[in-house]
């Protein structure tokens, strides 16, 4: 990967309101850290309804939920655009119309058919526990667990050809197509069967400044 | 709402894979439209699986959805990331960086926490039909619908103080925000008591160049 190019004029402070346990906080961070961008870290703990609270609502995110990134007064929810602010400008997002294009693709493909399997997976089985789930929860596994595995297979024959999802250097998809895939296992997922996802982690792995969730 | 500045260098030709029952195929014909885009649409039906023959995943989407956007000979999934495609460098991407991270949140939250519950209710009860349903789609009614209305509460909150979702005129958050919203009568959701969704959508319907579903 080539250095990055830094991206200009970041108010202060940059706050991550966030827990440490979410991958869709995780995604943030580690694109802050391939940036060297600093950002300062608050904590809440989703499973005691932290991020739920009257004054979470009115001063954070209305819709309750974390991630926010805290722009000096103002917040941005939601993991993949606080991630597309932080990058704008350098070159974790490529510089071609389709290909900026093709990466928001897979940054879509992330929040809409892997997040809301592998994530909900992994927070049911390894954060509640299998023993605490409730009935309809029970009821969605099958779903979620065959909805997963298409994810990981197109993933995998996407990667078969090519080291990064798009162009020729890691991109904001290959971060957060990262954060759930690489604990992928601890929803109950294995990646045995998946090479090229495999070798595409350990080239994830290996990247300047990276760091672990 | 000014005059967009047309984007530049757009290859031919593009063509949109969809089918016209579709909200996110619509979204990039209303984009398109309201950039004086020229567009070629070819015509999938879902309910007959023609997204999933042999050559659909040859050659169009190796994912078996639409829309598809085909740009010269390379194809580009993901409603989201056609519009930001055809709309790159025109005035429907804001231009300032924390309000484009902004728009992105929107339409991340449009395929999260709206799309699947709106558009699935509408899918299920309009174009499959009531009677044709699953016991397991029934059993995922209810969920679908709360999740559905509480996407739309948190929209009629946030434009109760403003007229657009970001900034002050119509960008691709609004875009794709009110394909399923226009519609979401089809799936059981009244809009009565969101006035500011109410007002919000005339506001679309007024636009320029705007095209109906």
């Amino acid at each position: 990967m080539t250095a990055h190019s830094l991206p200009t004029a970041l108010p202060s402070p940059l706050i991550l309101h966030e827990d440490p346990v979410s991958g869709n906080c995780y995604k943030i961070r580690l694109t802050a850290a391939l940036l060297d961008i600093p950002i300062e870290r608050r904590f809440y703990d989703i499973t005691k309804g932290e991020t739920r609270t009257e004054r979470f609502l009115a001063e954070v995110d209305a819709n309750g939920r974390i991630p926010v990134l805290q722009v000096g007064e103002r917040f941005l929810p939601e993991s993949n655009a606080a991630c597309f602010y932080l990058a704008d400008g350098s070159d974790l997002i490529p510089s071609g119309r389709f290909e900026r294009a093709a990466m928001l693709r897979w940054m879509f493909f992330e929040q809409y058919q892997h997040e809301p399997n592998i994530a909900t997976m992994r927070y049911w089985l390894h954060v509640l526990g299998e023993a605490n789930l409730s009935d309809e929860q029970r009821g969605l596994m099958p779903m979620k667990r065959s909805g997963g595995e298409a994810a990981l297979a197109l993933m995998d024959r996407h990667l078969a050809r090519r080291d990064w999802f798009v162009g020729d250097a890691c991109s904001l998809a290959d971060i957060v197509l990262f954060a759930y895939t690489n604990v992928a296992h601890e929803g109950g997922f294995s990646l045995d069967e998946y090479d090229a996802v495999r070798g595409w982690i350990r080239r994830m792995r290996a990247l300047p400044r990276f760091a672990a969730m």
